[in-house]
């Protein structure tokens, strides 16, 4: 890595990914600006999603951006939201050299802003850590590209694949280390998401916690006919940490007035033929409202689903050094797979240990997660 | 790793696991002899069980063992069996000193040669490397102090602990490379051992394929009334490779003499109120019959009972990128568990990437395995 565009990107990189999380709908960005090979500015997209990793990274830097390289994880921004464009802001510093790790595809950048810096004679480079960048990127490119964010599915198993024993024992399978990792997992996606079986059986609060003070990510229900805790963890604090409720348009009225008035968010589908939520529905209506990056943890029929609708883009597993037998309840539910052919494939990217337990990293074999 | 005599007992140590699945009953040992801080001898246990390791390396150091040093990996035998003692070779080569790096429990042994040498003046020194050394050794061990073969199980499963789709398809589920592995695994271990389940719906021939020629371990089935099919692989095999059937004593005597006849060895054993194999019955068995290591491949039900019973001393677990859903059918049969703390717990001891799959060595939590 002796290649400064590469090293100064990956510095941009790891910037960047602070803002996972606690940025969306806005992309997590970093940037970097250097003079006479000395870092003269850093900045990532704050909380919220604003001031932009550029606004901050130029405003470190001062006088010393004139003349200076400036890198940025993905393009600048070229249109007038509530500042104004950060290409025009890289310009008006007198910044001589812009690298940019990938081109945003969001139709109000899109090119928009290269065009602008090379306009203004600032000499661009487009490509170093693409690959890093779209990784990284993966959920505010699935939103801007497909319309929905991305899906991290968690399991978390005994090792041969089951979260229960038959009389429903949960509590503990994984180690503590495990546990304290998916409160990391949780803070850096925007929202958390289970299914109402999850809600009612094991009464979640769903919060991150251990990690100091973190923005809280959104707390997500899928359940078709509202019937969840009206007395649980979700319902006491859905006025301190979102609340949003995916279920069906047939759902009970009375129900649906209750969780608002307990401050939560109903988001109301047209649930079809099967008579269940669709999962490309619902990431859909997620995706609308602004979310790039969604964490489920489950239960097995939930994560069953968005498996086979092929909208889990990565799957975190978790495998705990204790056998349950074929009386445990199963990670995933029924999928109707006759055939090996027929079974959703993933490529293997990690994996490790996490205290006791092994931990994998998988992400969808096919073409729908390489740029 | 700067100290000499770790450093050449770890030389001895791989050279001892050369032997491992094709030395049984006799330990797989392993001899350096170092004369002037230059390795002069080198051996292990040959197949079979002899020359024994340290015959081997002395008769390559030839004069040059006087008054050199030899690093055994256990300790040397005392006894006059078909060949004089290991114990009083190395005293008539003159070797003035002799690290060992384990005693042998072995009531022949136990102590006999440490005292054979030490009687001769010879220096000895007992530990370096110990641990690694009972690791190795741990087959044989347990079968001078407990009776039984070390058991290993395998698991290859989905990523959701499924060894076939519910219609029954399980090739592939692993990649080629974990398949690899898996020839090398049997191949160290003295025996492969699967259900008859197993044997029926998949007709196994359980050789070791695609590593040139290497000694073939004895294959097991378990089944109660020997209802295997007479026209299968094993069948066809039996007299160039052997096959063991261990069954209930009330299977039926005209399908014990057909396999008889086709060159099987017989083993009966009581089943029990339970009405099926006892897994330390068997166990027990094969000990007496001379195995130390033995490798069980499945299916479920076979896994679920050598786990149940506590015998199942290693665990290799490979994951494969796929999700096959709860119809498939299960890695462990049935367990009867009810509460976490009834589940047979592991210790993970490596996770690493094989191929495209994931796998993971397990060790029993227990104080079994700790020597």
């Amino acid at each position: 890595m002796t290649d400064p565009d590469t090293r100064h990107m990956s510095h941009a990189l790891a910037l960047a990914a602070r803002g996972l999380g606690n940025v969306w709908p806005n992309p997590a960005v970093g940037c970097v600006i250097v003079a006479g090979g000395r870092v003269v500015g850093r900045g990532w997209t704050r909380p919220g999603g604003r001031p932009h990793a550029e606004t901050v990274a130029l405003a470190q830097a001062g006088a010393a951006a004139r003349g200076a390289t400036a890198y940025v994880t993905l393009e600048p921004c070229a249109h007038h939201g509530q500042t104004p464009p950060c290409a025009e802001a890289l310009v008006a510093a007198g910044v001589a050299r812009v690298v940019v790790a990938l081109q945003d595809p969001d139709p109000r950048v899109d090119g928009g802003g290269l065009a602008i810096l090379r306009q203004a004679g600032v000499e661009v480079t487009v490509g170093p850590c693409a690959e890093a960048a779209a990784r990284l990127q993966e959920g505010f490119l699935s939103r801007v590209r497909a319309g929905r964010p991305m899906v991290t599915l968690k399991l978390a198993a005994s090792l041969d694949g089951r979260i229960a024993t038959a009389t429903g024992e949960s509590r503990w399978i994984t180690g503590p280390a495990a546990r304290h990792a998916v409160h990391g997992l949780r803070a850096a996606h925007d929202a958390v998401l289970v299914g109402g079986g999850t809600a009612r059986a094991d009464d979640p609060s769903l919060t991150v916690r251990g990690l100091g003070d973190v923005p809280q990510p959104v707390r997500i229900v899928w359940s078709r006919h509202l019937d969840l805790p009206l007395l649980g963890q979700l319902a006491a604090t859905a006025r301190e940490v979102p609340v949003w409720l995916c279920h069906g348009a047939d759902a009970d009225p009375e129900l649906c007035r209750a969780w608002e008035g307990l401050g939560a968010r109903l988001i109301p589908l047209e649930t079809g033929r099967k008579r269940q939520i669709d999962p490309a529905a619902a990431l859909n209506a997620l995706g609308a409202a602004g979310l790039t990056r969604v964490f489920c943890e489950g239960g097995g029929a939930l994560a069953a689903s968005l498996l086979s609708a092929g909208v889990a883009d990565r799957l975190i597993t978790f495998s705990a050094g204790l056998a349950l037998g074929a009386e445990g309840r199963p990670a995933l539910g029924a999928m109707g797979i006759d055939r090996l052919d027929e079974a959703p494939r993933f490529r293997l990217v990690e994996t490790r240990a996490v205290g006791g337990d092994a931990m994998q990293l998988w992400e969808q074999a096919g073409p729908a997660t390489i740029f």
